[in-house]
This record gives structure tokens, C-alpha cells and sequence, in this order.
């Protein structure tokens, strides 16, 4: 599908969103109707113009050929304003998950007669289902994020710290395709993987140590993730132990995964797995999350989603243990839904126990 | 200024601002105000709480000690809302420019007889002074940039692409001292830098090249932001040319820059000068911007800004001129205004012709 028909298929819906007009200012949402990567809103009015700044004119021109561009002097609101009022919209759609209430303010006292109605979730659901050129696209993210895992992996060895690991992993990942990363680098090591979410620090890499990895590379929009733990030496008993029930819990999610099922029951496959080994006050985050123009999209796949999983859904499954003091393990795939099951593709090997 | 007088110091102020509680949700705020630099939101009603999620407990701990810290499993919104209702907070100003409508919407579901204020800038102004600890980190991010440049000053050749370019930029950065990358790196060269927000593409650098490059370092959480363009092999006239002009314009604001200037005035002189050499209409952007916690914060030094400049304010000085198809010429540096007029922080060389 292409973009302008992602545009097309949106007006289509708007009567079914109660609105005769549109104004989307999420990124990812802007990038998936016109292709545009900068900063701008569109107003689908229903004619699609998008409204940015002089810093963008010729990307504008390059991403989004099909789209009228306006590109604005002042305020956002105006030129947006003043396209809603010429089309005559009375009842104009926005996204209140996105909009800050300035800027639907601002909107507001730009339109008279007009009523501005919060929408929640215009393309979630759109964007949870990727055609092909996206499945293309998340692809070669995919597979640049792999081979920088084959390197890395290679290279990581005590007295390194966790930021040199880092760059080292933000390097391979630009040098095997990557356009740019698609968060900031994970690289937590010893009793430092005790954290989901550390920034990497000065400490050094130990033999023995955990080392956890997550990252990714973003190609064309599209972003890849990926968690990785490995081992400096061979692991010790309890090292061992953790990892494999992780690891069990993440192939029972595998094995499990199908269309039409609830990912909260997706979820559970795997909580269920590391709660039985006694861990599961210790696996304190959702089990995965929809991939795509964002790093976390729909579905959401944890105790709390109300998703349904569906065909053509790109998801993350990466369970985890965490200990204080001791550290942490996670294992993160990303997987398409199938009519069968999933295909599984992340490609890069499992190498925990690597030197 | 330690981290606690700063919430001390807001706390003063919440009379002025006409409530008796605030929740603050803008990243750098709540860093300003506590230290953490993860995701959470802060209530001040009066006593502080920082409220964040399981991903982020440790780094809180670490980062936040003075400060009391919740972690949530749920919406955010509801133990914000339970903490204002327990402190029996009537009035309760929140960041307009940041809070999502659907945010606001759901924070006021939470809470009965109380009045959600929007306030546009509660912190804008407080931290575009910079204190002595703040510049000591945004001297060292600068420090790091400039290091980084000269490096990389040394390795651009024809042939590179721009993103090798800018990989290299980036690697240099880290190296050099940062934490992480300020925002992502422009590399634009030949024709490219006609973008003043180019991303880096796979061209390759040639001989007689413009080669822009934009990019900096944070520390500590501040942000350096140092723009040079430079030219590979000998410039023709018209390079040297437009570069000149730049150059021109650039020292004039620094010359004229004293506090108590409208920033819009500073602005206006480099913006002049500019115009009097007959490009006024490819100088499509502001003169800068503040720079501290984000990379782009007060004051704004532009023709539509309405501040006034003041002692211990760092702010960029980025005049440029961009052609279509031929290019285009910025150079960016930070200054501190000082009683006298101002320091300029960046040390980075203007090596504009080298090799």
C-alpha cells in the first residue's frame, strides 16, 4: 500500500470518527500518511495539506511529493486554522494523546463555530497491521540490528566499559544500515542489569559479569529492538538458571502466540513460566509491544492490554528477571503474526555463554 | 544551587502562581527540580513526590535521594491524583505546554472539587539562568563538542559519506567526554546543505565541497549545540563569500549582545547585516535559543521573541544563509551574557578552509 492511499483509507473513516475534518500532529501518524520524517501536522480536511517550517521545505518536497505542503512563518495553529475554516469543517477530529492543551487552545481560538472533537486513537489500529513495503522496511532494521549483535558480541570483553560497549554497538548498528538508532543503547553489566531501563555508565566490564543488551537500529522509519544478555566466562549456577528460565518463558510465548488471541493471555504464557520458577514478583514489565514507524506502537502485550492479536502485527516478546544486587536477564525477539502462529524475525543467535 | 532549593524555591512561588499544588510533567522540569532524568512526573502539593514506574526505581533512587519517590503500575495519573486529594489541594497548576489533553482529561477524572490550572511557563524562566553547577555541566558538554570537532575537522575528505561522517562525529563525541548525543548530527554537504535541517545520506563528500556540520554532546544532562561548515580544498569566491557574510553576522550579535536587550534586537543585528549583503531572505530561521537541560529552551532570539536577555543566560548564536541547489553557510556558537556583554563558551576553531 502506498502512502497516498493510507491517506485515501483515512478519509474514508471520517465519517465513522464523527468529524468532517482531521488535524494529525503525532509524528509516526504524520509519517505514515504523507512519508514526511520532519516536524509537521497534517490537516485532512478532507483535501491533505501538511503545515511545517522553513528548517523542512525541501524534506517535504523529497518525502511527501503527492501532499500540498504549506510551510508556516508563525504559530502551527494558523496556517491549520485557516485551511479547516476554508473547507468549512464544523466538527474537526484531533489527537488528545498527543495534542498538549496549549496547542488545542491555541486551535480553538483559531476556529469559530467549530467544534474540536478529542480523538484517541486515530491510526493505532491502521498502523498495528503492516503491509508489505512496511514489513520491507522493519526488515532491514531487523537485520541490521543482528549483524551488529554478531559483532558486538564478538568484541564485548573485560575491562571495556558498559559506554565504549555502547558506542560499539551504536557504530555497528550504523555501519550495517541502520539510518539511525532506534533508542538509546542499553548496555548494563553486573549488578547494574538490575535495571530494566540503565543508561550505560564508566563501569567496567568483569569476567563473569552479565552483560544485558538492548537496542536497535531505525530504517526508513521503521525501528528494530532488540535484548540480548550475555555472559563474560562461563556462567555461574544461578547465571545458568535465571537465563534458562527466561529463555523458557520467552519460547513458551513463541510456541503460544496466534491470531485472535488476547495479548494478555500472550503475556501470561510467559509470566506464568518465570512464576512457576519462583520469579514472578521479579519481572516487573509488560512481556512485549507492537514495533514499527515506533519503537513502542500497538498492541500493547501485557497484564493490562485489550488488544487482539491479529495477522500482519510485528511484536516484541522479552520477558525478564530482575534481581537487585545481582542483576538482570532479558531476551527480546521481535515476531509477525501469522495464520499459523508467528514467524520469529529477529535472527540473532542466542549466545549467552559466548567466551 | 543544589537541587533541593530549586524545588524550595518553586514552592515560594506557588502563591504567585495562584494554586497551592502543581504537577510538573516536562522532562527537564522534573530533572531540574529533582535530578531524575527517567520518565515521571513530580507533585508538589507542597511536600514533593516523584512518582515513576518499575523501569526507573533504581536510577530514582540514585538520582532523586532527597526526593520521596512512588512507583506506579498504573495510569501515572492516579497516584498524582491520590497524593493532591491527600494534601487536600484545591488549586492545582499543571505544564499546558506539555500535558496532554487526554492527560488533563484524565488527571481531573481523578480528582473531585479541585481546579486544574493551566500554566504555560512555571520553570521557563527560572532555568534560563544558569547557576554555577549548571554551567560547570554545560561547560563540559561544550568541551567535549569542541574536542570533537576538531577530530573530526581532521578526518573529513572527499569520498566519506556523510553519515560515515557523522558516525564519526558521534564516536568522537562520546569519546570526548559525553553522556550521549545532544540531538541527532547534521552532516550536510554539496547541494545538502541548502537543508538547514539536512539528515545525513549516503553521498559522498567531493572536492570543493560545503560540508555543514551541526551536532553536540550532553553532560549531565546539558546539551552543548556547535554548528560549523567547512570546505573541502581550496573555497571558490562565492563560498568564501557567503561564509563571510555569516561570519560577519555571527560577530556582530556577539559584539552587540549585553543584558537587558530585547533578544528580538540581537537577533536583528546579525539579521541586518545579513540582508544589507542582500540575502535577507535566505536567512530562513532565528538567530538561537537557550540552551541547558533541553537543547532548545528561553530565551527565544528571534524576530517574534519577547524576552529580554539577562546575566547567566547561555544562548546560541547561529546566523546562516541557505541556496537552493548551492548550499548553505551556519556557524554556531554558545555565549554566557555577562555584565560586560558576554563570554563565549565555545572554544571550537573556525576552521572553515582547511585543507
Amino acid at each position: 500500500m502506498n502512502v497516498a492511499s493510507r491517506a485515501d483509507r483515512l478519509r474514508d473513516r471520517l465519517g465513522d470518527l464523527g468529524v468532517d475534518a482531521l488535524v494529525l500532529s503525532a509524528p509516526a501518524d504524520v509519517r505514515h500518511v504523507t512519508g514526511f520524517s520532519g516536524e509537521g501536522w497534517v490537516v485532512l480536511a478532507p483535501h491533505t495539506v501538511l503545515v511545517t517550517d522553513g528548517r523542512y521545505t525541501l524534506r517535504a518536497q523529497r518525502e511527501a511529493p503527492e501532499v500540498e505542503i504549506e510551510v508556516r512563518t508563525g504559530p502551527i495553529t494558523e496556517p491549520i486554522a485557516r485551511r479547516l475554516s476554508e473547507h468549512g469543517a464544523k466538527r474537526v477530529g484531533f489527537q488528545a494523546d498527543h495534542l498538549t492543551v496549549s496547542q488545542r487552545d491555541l486551535l480553538q481560538q483559531g476556529l469559530t463555530g467549530v467544534e474540536l472533537v478529542p480523538l484517541k486513537t486515530v491510526l493505532r489500529e491502521a498502523r498495528m497491521i503492516k503491509d508489505r513495503e512496511e514489513l520491507k522496511r522493519l526488515g532491514r532494521a531487523i537485520a541490521a540490528t543482528d549483524e551488529a549483535f554478531v559483532r558486538v558480541a564478538q568484541l564485548a570483553r573485560p575491562g571495556l566499559t558498559e559506554k565504549e560497549l555502547a558506542l560499539e554497538v551504536e557504530r555497528q548498528l550504523l555501519l550495517a544500515g541502520g539510518d539511525k538508532l532506534s533508542f538509546d543503547t542499553i548496555v548494563a553489566s553486573g549488578p547494574n542489569a538490575a535495571d530494566p531501563h540503565a543508561e550505560p555508565t564508566g563501569r567496567k566490564l568483569r569476567a563473569r559479569d552479565i552483560v544485558k543488551l538492548d537496542f536497535g537500529a531505525q530504517v526508513a522509519g521503521y525501528h528494530a529492538d532488540l535484548t540480548r544478555t550475555i555472559f563474560l566466562g562461563e556462567p555461574t549456577r544461578k547465571q545458568r538458571k535465571i537465563y534458562q528460565i527466561v529463555l523458557e518463558a520467552q519460547r513458551a510465548a513463541i510456541d503460544a502466540v496466534h491470531p485472535g488471541m488476547a495479548a494478555k493471555d500472550l503475556d501470561k504464557v510467559a509470566r506464568d513460566v518465570i512464576a512457576e520458577a519462583g520469579y514472578g514478583d521479579r519481572f516487573g514489565h509488560g512481556l512485549g509491544h507492537g514495533v514499527g514507524l515506533e519503537v513502542h506502537e500497538g498492541p500493547g502485550v501485557s497484564q493490562t492490554s485489550e488488544d487482539t492479536l491479529a495477522v500482519g502485527m510485528t511484536i516484541t516478546i522479552e520477558p525478564g528477571i530482575y534481581l537487585p544486587r545481582w542483576g538482570g536477564v532479558r531476551i527480546e525477539d521481535i515476531v509477525l503474526i501469522t495464520e499459523d502462529g508467528c514467524q520469529v524475525l529477529t535472527k540473532a543467535p542466542k549466545w549467552a555463554f559466548a567466551t
